[in-house]
């Protein structure tokens, strides 16, 4: 794979003219923008720039409304409302999520409803954010239907991650985000490329029979992970993400999407509680203690830490040649 | 197995008579007593009548107080604490749950957090007194450590069970309440008796290696469901039900409980959603689509069914009558 370097302002430039370019105004593309260069800081370049394509595919064909200025609506002191009017859904958390964090601190406990968003970003940036306010965070999204519920043979659930942050102070939180599908379709569409087999329970083929050839199950339907109880999991985060939220389940996002290779129009729930109110002072102590156990517990990594430790790491990143190509001709 | 046929009042009134005669005064042996006959409704023997030996033996040594009064502390608007002073959880619930409807149906999200309780029984009571107040419940709670992190040999999370419930108007609610552990011990050890082997991934042996024999599982320690996706849930429910509440993780309710054979001390954390505010009234109707859907997906089954289906039969059930000698013992 031929790279370029590129250092973190770069990436953050190239994100935010390319989005300008294709009709945000500064404060979308700024939004998006962020989210992207965070994601390649951390390593994690299948958020990264690699993403840009399909933000832009949305704003071409008007899916999604670069101009867009999302409204907070409080629905009572602890339930907030963004109608993100069909922006991406990093402006609407931009928004949205400091007034979260105030009703947390007073109430101990808040909720975000994002709604007419489009969501195409890892959710560790909503739930990592209150973590660096003391606060916990838990946010879900649904997506398009590629996820088979256990025991049927037919996609229903999208991906559906849930993200979870708890907070450390004075260090890096332990958080993970997480699909709710035994593996994310990219990784089994990079298995068949590369001619691996992946692991008995990843999906279905065509015909609805359990397979661990790629190519198969890229024909058919990803699983959930861990059968009928990651299963359950899925389901909760499609009655949070959409239920809750009254924007589109899964099966929804299929039916309106104008198939423009964009993200579709979702709903994310976000909770966020608050250690400090909800336990008192003492819960700083008392929950370092099992987080030092965790790190010592041999084979244990903490969730988040791979990330963390690169983003530390501020000098350049080397990204695909090619997808630079493509970046710079839209 | 030699059962004898009792009805539904009689096996409450056999619980009620057993706890009371053990030193639970009237408030606290109905508590108990009503959810030990809830769960012989809905065929879920395994915490019924079964439980009551190991609750008498808490009552016994002096680790449960059977005359506790719990106490409501209000944090705020929104975060109910109920100090169960060492009682068995279900009073505690009594206590708390209509508090926490009522502040939930205000503000749209509420959590409660229950302290010093004795945590033996299944989850969905609580979850499912939410649905009847048409509100979304998540309950969860830790317990003693024998699960093994993912990428561990070592006996770290409980079965941390978790519990989810979304309500549907006039109909039975969408509910489940799942251990994260692959197999709760109990599967494993009937297994172990019958001959059984268990599916990969359920344990691993004394010399902490992957093992499909129950025997050596049972010696060993358990996994996670789902590998490391799953071990992050079960991570979330220890911090949620133990880090949150400001209660002992699992490992601390091994160093701190007498090892009687009783619920150990534990928090449990109840968190309330309501769709009608953070929504509005239209979810009911979007909603139900989305139930009516997975009831037609051929190999689905609604989380809850089985159960409700159990629930509607009020006639006698099959009570092991060796568990039945043993109860009129203690």
């Amino acid at each position: 794979m031929t790279t370029e370097s590129m250092n973190l302002q770069e990436i953050y430039d190239l994100a935010k003219n390319t989005l300008k370019r294709n009709g945000c105004n500064d404060q979308n593309a700024n939004a998006v923008s962020k989210i992207i260069q965070a994601a390649e800081q951390d390593g994690s370049t299948s958020h990264g720039l690699f993403r840009l394509p399909g933000y832009i595919k949305a704003l071409k064909s008007g899916k999604v409304n670069g101009n867009a200025v999302p409204k907070i609506i409080e629905k009572s002191p602890t339930i907030i409302q963004v109608d993100g009017e069909n922006c991406f859904a990093p402006l609407a958390q931009e928004v949205g999520l400091p007034v979260l964090a105030k009703a947390t601190k007073k109430f101990g406990i808040a909720a975000l409803s994002l709604t007419r968003v489009h969501h195409f970003a890892a959710l560790w940036h909503e739930t990592e954010y209150l973590t660096e306010q003391n606060l916990v965070g838990i946010a879900c999204t649904a997506y398009m239907p590629n996820v088979a519920p256990a025991g049927s043979k037919k996609a229903f659930f999208g991906t559906n991650p849930l993200s979870f942050a708890w907070p450390r102070p004075g260090k890096r939180p332990i958080v993970y985000d997480m699909a709710t599908a035994a593996m994310a379709m990219g990784e089994v569409q990079i298995a068949a490329r590369d001619g691996h087999s992946v692991p008995q329970g990843t999906g279905l083929d065509e015909k609805g029979e359990p397979s661990i050839d790629p190519k198969e199950i890229a024909k058919g339907v990803l699983l959930p992970f861990g059968g009928y109880k990651g299963s359950a999991i899925a389901l909760m985060v499609e009655l949070l993400a959409a239920g809750l939220t009254g924007d589109n389940f899964s099966y929804e996002a299929a039916q309106t999407d104008n198939k423009d290779g964009g993200p579709p129009q979702g709903g994310e729930m976000i909770i966020a509680l608050s250690p400090e109110i909800i336990d008192g002072p003492n819960w700083i102590n008392h929950c370092e203690k099992i987080a030092k156990k965790l790190e010592n517990l041999e084979g244990v990594r903490i969730p988040g830490q791979r990330r963390h430790r690169n983003r530390e790491n501020l000098s350049s990143r080397n990204i695909n040649q090619q997808l630079l190509m493509t970046i710079k001709n839209l």
